[in-house]
């Protein structure tokens, strides 16, 4: 029964061990309970690896200074997966984190063809809009465009050219081409650049990454570590399961299939027609079959989002992996369960975003 | 004798023939004298070659708005080789061009690690400074650092990675590696952005280069085409030969050997000493030898020198060539001609760089 209670372990953890093992990544383990506000994300292996997470936690223990970096690249819409990062980013805050927000507008020129306008409104109107709507504090936010950096921070995307070999790169991207090189030195200085003069000198920055970022991640820190004149502290990184798409637990959620995505912006028909046509059922295929046998809520994808979403307490959660898990919750009971959470939560989130309109100059100006 | 009345052919032209059929570079010929002023570095072949010079030179007789575009590493002393583009750009500016001096501090940090700071004190204390002293005009010269350059500026230089493919880099550099590939799309951007909309949009530009410079014009050339939405006109370029060195007209002139280079900030008696002791003499070993045989004034240096920065009356250069190959000029005799023509020129200019230090705000600011 050892596993029936221990609900935050699903079946593709086992696959993220190996992956921890093959590239060198730390389990997350004891280091989540030495966080001062406890984080689902967190504790229920969403967030399931790190690096050097230790001076992240001691900044935080110290009250010293300390910045989240993350990127968006300005294309699709903003879904469930999407909202991880903004949740991590409103929690890192009320843990005294300064945010960076940058709007990968160079990279997504280079190598989607999107006008820096037409970058710019999907960063506003589809990413900034919910971010802020999801509880952004706009006092401890930096939103910015590649494209419209300062002085310093350009100059370092040109510097750290010349703190990496082309052996480095070819490791990291495989197939180089010129836009690769570029659009990767532009990410070392979005990565570094909270620890430039202008943002206060060098301090720990965290950076949320799928672990295909690993290898990144690993050769700005080398290059953090080669730039001695600028004393830069290697930055840290979180490493975040993505979130499943409908149609299964090893699927992807995609603005580019709507079929496979709750987007923010989804009215409540929408959202129930979506669950009950394509989330991926862990149930039997008659119900007295379910009675007798129960559902998996391990690739349950109803189960999944309340887990990784919708359900915040352990208790109830406990309860509905084991009442699933024993045949006594059907299906359509656990469809109808993340129907009426997300219904509660967009319709909640429609009026933040409404509000949030107003606030958007705030966070442009910063 | 129709070499002797030739004297602006000198031995090494043949060589630079050789590298125009092999590279493709068109002569100058009949075009120099479409050149509404004349102007001996190109009547007398230290401009030996071009690309595309005809949108140049329609511009010119149209008086549409035309740019010339050239960089300058900041590192060692303003020399007499260096001298010769800045003449170029305040005649180019007396044709109508828009001059932009590129001060290439991220190049030169990347390639010789020399910093921003220490970058910029030289390229306004060594460069600027003699540029302004020879004539340059400032309302029409914009003199910029590529760490400081315009939004729209650093962007293009981020956007012409999309425009290019690895095996073109290769060609044209070579051994790659991370600093040559930024440090060229650095370049791109230079040469390109008189283009852009803040610069008043797209017009001719013309780059002076050394030949070596041909491969990374010719890519520049490609880029430019390929950036359709801009609308750019492919860049043009004059290739200019370097000013030959004391020690001999196959060597080079340069800053980090004095013993090869006559400084614009030499004095009177360092001019004498160093054409007297090391400016390689075509003269014969002894005064009866030199009366009977004559000199070779095309290996001369100080000929060299005059037929190329002091000499301007076209006449009396004829008549110097023409003694000295006759052995009616002896060597002292050409020597001391040049020495005086540097130190009254010098003498000259020292007196318009006092007078240019009042001047280095204007150019900064535009």
């Amino acid at each position: 029964m050892a596993e029936k209670l221990d609900p935050w372990k699903s079946t593709e953890v086992k696959d993220y061990k190996r992956i921890m093992t093959d590239f060198g990544i730390d389990d997350m383990g004891k280091l989540v309970e030495q966080l001062p506000i406890k984080n689902n994300y967190f504790s229920r292996g969403t967030i399931f690896g790190h690096k050097d997470f230790k001076v992240i936690l001691d900044a935080i223990k110290n009250k010293k200074p300390f910045a989240l970096l993350t990127g968006l690249m300005p294309s699709g819409k903003f879904h469930l997966g999407h909202k991880i990062i903004a949740d991590l980013m409103v929690y890192f805050q009320k843990l005294g984190a300064d945010c960076y927000i940058c709007v990968a507008d160079i990279e997504s020129y280079l190598t989607r063809g999107i006008s820096l306008e037409e970058g710019r409104k999907i960063a506003i109107e589809e990413y900034l809009l919910n971010y802020i709507a999801l509880g952004l504090n706009p006092k401890k936010t930096k939103f910015y465009f590649q494209s419209e950096g300062s002085k310093d921070y350009t100059n370092l995307s040109r510097f750290v050219a010349g703190k990496t070999t082309f052996n480095e790169l070819k490791s990291v991207y495989g197939d180089l081409t010129p836009q690769k090189i570029v659009s990767s030195f532009v990410q070392f200085a979005d990565i570094l650049h909270p620890q430039l003069k202008e943002n206060g000198g060098p301090k720990p920055v965290v950076v949320p990454v799928g672990v295909d970022q690993l290898p990144h991640i690993n050769l700005c820190r080398d290059v953090a570590f080669r730039m001695k004149e600028n004393k830069f502290v290697m930055p840290s990184a979180v490493f975040t399961k993505l979130a499943p798409g409908l149609k299964g637990v090893e699927t992807k959620m995609s603005s580019s299939n709507p079929e496979t995505a709750i987007f923010l912006t989804d009215d409540e028909k929408t959202v129930e027609n979506k669950i009950k046509r394509y989330a991926f059922s862990g149930g039997q295929m008659s119900l007295e079959e379910h009675r007798k046998k129960g559902g998996n809520p391990d690739v349950d994808v109803s189960f999944q989002y309340l887990k990784i979403f919708f359900e915040h307490d352990d208790k109830k959660l406990e309860k509905i992996y084991n009442d699933y898990k024993s045949g006594k919750l059907l299906t359509s009971e656990l469809k109808q369960m993340l129907i009426d959470k997300i219904n509660k939560f967009l319709k909640e989130h429609k009026l933040n975003r409404e509000k949030a309109k107003k606030l958007v100059n705030k966070f442009i100006k910063n």
